[in-house]
């Protein structure tokens, strides 16, 4: 053990640990889950303070030494070889100091090794003077954790963009299966399960167009502006630099706010960002639903569609499969939303110069975006990929349904078709055969019932104009 | 026009007005809704502000006219004479001190000509010393919305109880209907339809109860407590006396808070009640959810009930006919959770010693309770009571559904079941078919199979132990 | 009273009604609320119906006679004259087919009075044959309601944009006030009263741009789709023109949208305009706080700003004022946002070929727009526009707060300082007395101790480099 | 690696494993986190399984042999030696399915060993017909929950509790230090320390009471109702006995459901859990609030309590301390309400006689017990227990404060005191001054605006009867 010491007195750190009193104090302060922080944070934060020292060091404010110490400390970090000593909760008070403590502390140790001495010798390199130099966690924690969503982002992007091609050729493969549409769950006129479809895909695809652009919202950082935005104690050469060196070491195309006192107490980067998460999650969760409505049954239910089987259904009831993963998707679509209720609220609750609630953002975001990456994928993989539509059940119902009467309307109008309807539904008598037996039936008129012709109407509109 | 003055300034309030300056700048100032005080607040405040002058006069406190002025003042406001003059919006800043003011001023004024004056001479008998004697806003707004909701809860009960009995009497009526039973929207094993309209009344019952219990919790009222429930500027009669006046005028059996304190900032009485309304909600909609997807098809959906026609379906589709009083019932049921939405986060807002946010929380309370009283009725009269069941087809599925064979497990196995339903699945050959022609088959394999003894297998066990 | 004929049955309809059998079913079928469809949403049918006749009537579809019928009546209604008329409840199931149903029986018994004959004699004009030809409620409904939308949107832009303008004259007046700034409440660095209205007007901005592209997505239309989409019995001329034709009558500029299947199932539109409101609500509601708290006291509050003295603030205690505006605009914040917790829901529950919960979403996407609209109003004019700061209380508080020490870290390292702060803070001595007796202070200890060097920091960087 | 078989087709399994097919399909199809299931709920199956073991046996349903390997193999999991072997992940699609069947597969594996024969051999004890035996997912999964959630609320309990009593011996310990009371953040009458944190005890013991009751309706179990809840494949000596028997080997007092269909499709008890967590959070909450505003400063807020110093608090500013205990208060909270939405999403969605989306529903209780147990540990032992008032600034701003003016009412009038305060505010004389002054000044005027007058008024009213 050795003894560290901070304004309020000292404390026993374990000599393996690069982490220090600051960290340990918080994981006591904050010990209400066994959560760690996740490796992008990590990453955000060791390409922030690796990014201050080069600039510090141009700057002629750190030495070659400590700026060489310091740089490789984050690289190890980089290379997953500290994730233990990031110790700190991701859910805690303290406005993310105590997350961006944890990185000065662990980089400031492990440099001080570098340099030759032991760990806990700060006199060497300071977690505050010299890894923290020209920052706060004002402009660093926010920072990092737009580095980490852009990671995380990146790959939920590919998904998205796969599910939405999935969808697509699901389309394609099926545009010619014909079915019946239901309104509000009552048999409506017919479609295809191709255009069911492309209608998901259509909507994942202006979801995808949301995401895209709150995801370039993540780009714009307030480093530089230190504690509440008004760049104390940074230098301007940091000020002006920071932001491009950043770039450069993570290859993002990223920016420094215009404001930097909105920048750092206003949080909508990341409402917008769990805004497009909701939408996306609202439209899967709906997808899921019909999913599991059209391959209900299978005996007496829908079963237009027959969805992958992907595991036993039931511990009792042998035979039976479920839409198990269309389930799933519904209930991360619950979570993501859920996750959105405490977002709102924690974003809600920020006062004057700072949002000290940004911790749970961030947190429920990087889960969010980590749940919805690998649902989307097993959602494509497991399901989409393999769904299979009933094509004669689904052209035989779009035959046979009274609805198709609605193609009437125009000649013999609104009323008399409905008798004809009432009267079909309650003989049982098919609606075609009592309109060919209509005396004053158009020649067409069977055509015209036919689901194959009113589910492209538009296209062969000629005839029936 | 007469000139009314208050600490701000002057302002001319219209002669025939009996609202005064307060009101007049609270309607200026809150000018975002055409929503009207619900009648019931109105009768709450004017309650309170007659047993005010009745204990204020037994202790000696307020002369006799004035107490006899300002009670035939309320009472006519009881008579709904005065609901036009209750000019400021539910929704509001000011903790409801608006909505107070409104009523000392209408009070007073009116007060004001029954002893010979005209409105406006408020030395004859003044809103606050005379008309809001040993009250304040703090205690009159929570505890007059107590009120308003003791009242409106008091019908929403009825209406809970009425759809619980005809849940109930659907279910004997149906009792002997057997239906296929759907876990996760696959067929699985048979119930009845009597068990389903069971299931819902059970959830219903407790719902009940629930709601009863934060109904109770209305009936204690912080009356006394004056400004942050201190008891300032009240007499001890009056502290003593309000709450049992109280309860004589109205009726109810009100007590009064034993930490006053704590009862003027705390209002978790009112998110309780806002609770119950979202345990109702959240199985209103799961109810209608089931109801619309039972009654889907009608000739290509589940079609196993048919629920009562109550409008033409479609302005273009003849003879279609929607569930349209079960999606009134979920779009309620979001409404009521969306209200709690808010009714949470005001709730969370309210600060040290009083909650500014009351206003909107009561006015959702209040809204809330007459959609779900009204929506209620209609379900139940226009829904519920005469729903019926395709008897046929709901036998029908169930004898023929290849779950059935379930039943074989405790015979042959689950691994040897599951190859029958397969099986059975893949040729299209019935279970029963497949069953019976077993070698080992059980002598009674196929009453096994028998949906009418799997439904009420409990009660007649002893056959298969 | 006039006998109406529906599939259902017969009913009576009063003499002098417009509406006629749908309309007086759905009353009482959905007789939950007393709430009237918003004036605009009615504007929008009738825009939609007259629009309708026009390109029936070019397509050789509606004779002249019931073309200039049918838009004398959609004229009248524009015109406010049928508003009584229009009974269907905003809330209501049914997918909107009753809102259209009214639109259509109201515009029918209208243009058969002018036509000669007497309300109800639908031969002449049908509600659906020739009112609803080519249309659907699928397509009317949700393009009905975009056009009220984007008319009551409009009015809200401008309000922001006031806002906006309001908050960077108010940061533009008072940009010179120094005054201390605060993170997690507790004293941080100076900052300036300008810049708080700056961070406000900043977020605003931002949210203004997302509101707008919300705004765009309501131009897309799926009329032309009828049922489900699929333009069953809409001429191609009518699916080509009608929404060119409803550009031009509504000086909007509309689209048709390519997918008419998606554009009929999907609300995402409406979802993303609901996010808008709710992003800007998150900002008014942090705004609202920061306002409250930074007018607290006055006598032993923050008292940093005075808000204007609107009305009095308390029944009780006289001379109190509250800050009123500040706390109706948190009110309607939360209560948009539950708004958006039902309209998530009711997006959500969506199933298949259409939404059949557009109702509520629409209700409650008017009602948060006119509360936002005239909400940002009242805030401006009652709150922004006149708040004053109290600047030497401001300025002396950011003089003498120890955190001002910061500015020592670079030169004195992170501890020293700590020592310097808590000395100070323990011992009442200020930190500039301290400071000043340093034997190794710089120079310039006292510049870079001043809270005018501090708040602008940036700008005049080449002191401290 | 064996070789397993389902009816799916075959897959390989490590050796090691106890986990057979269906828990590596699962684990493959729901790979979307890695969260592990709670220990708890892991008991919880255990518990089951073996209860059911016991009366089979009992019932001779099951040979001595077997059941005594699978108790052995229950006892070994209670013993924590096979969590490993838990692998299907909390959030999974299948309504629990997974979780019973990882739980089925694992203890017959583990049996079979006992057994002298290799993992894999299920003919010597096969995970649905022996180890499942009268089971159903649909009984297990949430009967295994609710003995989970027993336990951890077990521990919650007693954290509200040690809660409880530390606010009231904080109340005590500050009883008699006055300060200002706020409404609507202004200054208002005073009050007493003591009383605020009495405030807080009382709502915390309602929620304790409701979450108390909440915690009751866990007991109610729906075993013995197997699929759907008709008792299919459960003998009657089974249905009877298995909740006594479960009684008897938990200690807890257990239930079986009057009717177990409703029990098997309804997750009421849960949302209720649920609700008295968001009940409990938004009363946490607030605290917090008031905490962080009461602490505010120190030089330049509130600064009336002072809360323990647990951590630096700045990276940036030396010195600045925190309340990072109550913001960690705050996060809890929304993270807890968002869980409830989540919860109320899912519990929405359920259909017919299952509802599948149970899996993301207990784990967010699991989760949220779980932290609001830790939270209200820490925010006990680490902020409320050591929160000191300063009391001389406490009593001087109630002493000064003009709203004492307040008091004179009854005696001058509410006009003539606003005047009073008014002329107090505008020329800074404070009110006792102009007051003594007075003429008319009752002689114990002075007594009457004494601060502990007032806050004891109730009690001590004999004085200004």
């Amino acid at each position: 053990m050795r003894i560290e010491k901070d304004a309020l007195g000292t404390k026993q750190v374990p000599e393996f640990a690069y982490y220090g009193i600051h960290s340990l104090r918080a994981r006591e302060n904050f010990d209400v889950t066994s959560e760690r922080l996740d490796v992008e944070l990590i990453n955000g934060l060791a390409q922030i303070k690796k990014a201050a020292a080069l600039v510090n060091y141009e700057a002629g404010k750190l030495t070659k030494e400590k700026k060489a110490a310091i740089t490789r400390a984050c690289d190890e970090i980089l290379d997953r070889q500290f994730d233990a000593h990031f110790i700190v909760p991701p859910i805690q008070g303290s406005a993310g100091t105590s997350i961006n403590m944890n990185a000065n502390e662990v980089i400031a140790n492990r440099a001080i090794e570098w340099l030759g001495a032991r760990k806990g010798d700060y006199c060497l390199v300071h977690p505050n003077d010299d890894v923290n130099k020209c920052q706060s966690t004002n402009d660093v924690f926010p920072s990092a954790s737009k580095l980490a969503l852009l990671q995380l982002t990146r790959l939920l992007s590919f998904e998205i963009e796969d599910l939405l091609s999935s969808l697509l050729r699901k389309a394609d493969a099926l545009e010619n299966v014909i079915k019946l549409g239901r309104t509000q769950l009552q048999d409506a006129l017919p479609t295809t399960v191709g255009s069911t479809f492309k209608a998901f895909a259509a909507a994942l695809g202006r979801h995808l167009t949301e995401f895209t652009r709150s995801r370039e919202a993540l780009k714009t950082l307030n480093l530089g502006g230190t504690a509440i935005g008004t760049s104390v104690n940074a230098s301007a050469y940091y000020v002006d630099h920071i932001v491009p060196k950043l770039s450069q070491l993570t290859g993002e195309d990223l920016w420094q706010a215009d404001n930097l006192i909105d920048a750092t107490q206003n949080v909508d980067a990341f409402v917008r960002l769990s805004h497009s998460y909701k939408l996306l999650s609202i439209t899967l969760s709906k997808m899921a639903n019909d999913l599991r409505l059209l391959s209900s049954g299978p005996q007496f239910g829908f079963n237009e569609l027959s969805l992958p089987k992907k595991q036993a259904g039931s511990s009792i009831m042998p035979g039976k499969v479920n839409p198990v993963i269309p389930e799933l998707v519904n209930q991360v679509a619950f979570q993501v939303i859920g996750y959105d209720t405490t977002i709102t609220m924690a974003a809600e609750a920020g006062q004057l110069e700072l949002n000290a609630f940004e911790p749970i953002i961030v947190r429920n975001l990087i889960v969010s975006t980590h749940l919805l990456q690998k649902t989307l994928h097993t959602f494509r993989v497991n399901c989409i990929d393999d769904i299979q539509a009933n094509e004669e059940r689904c052209l035989s119902q779009a035959e046979n349904c009274s609805v198709l009467a609605t193609a009437l309307v125009p000649f013999i109008g609104y009323n008399k078709t409905c008798e004809l309807v009432n009267h079909s539904m309650q003989t049982g008598i098919p609606i075609k055969t009592i309109v060919s037996e209509m005396p004053l039936a158009p020649a067409n008129v069977l055509e015209l019932l036919s689901p194959k012709k009113l589910v492209h109407l538009y296209d062969q509109r000629t005839m029936i104009n």
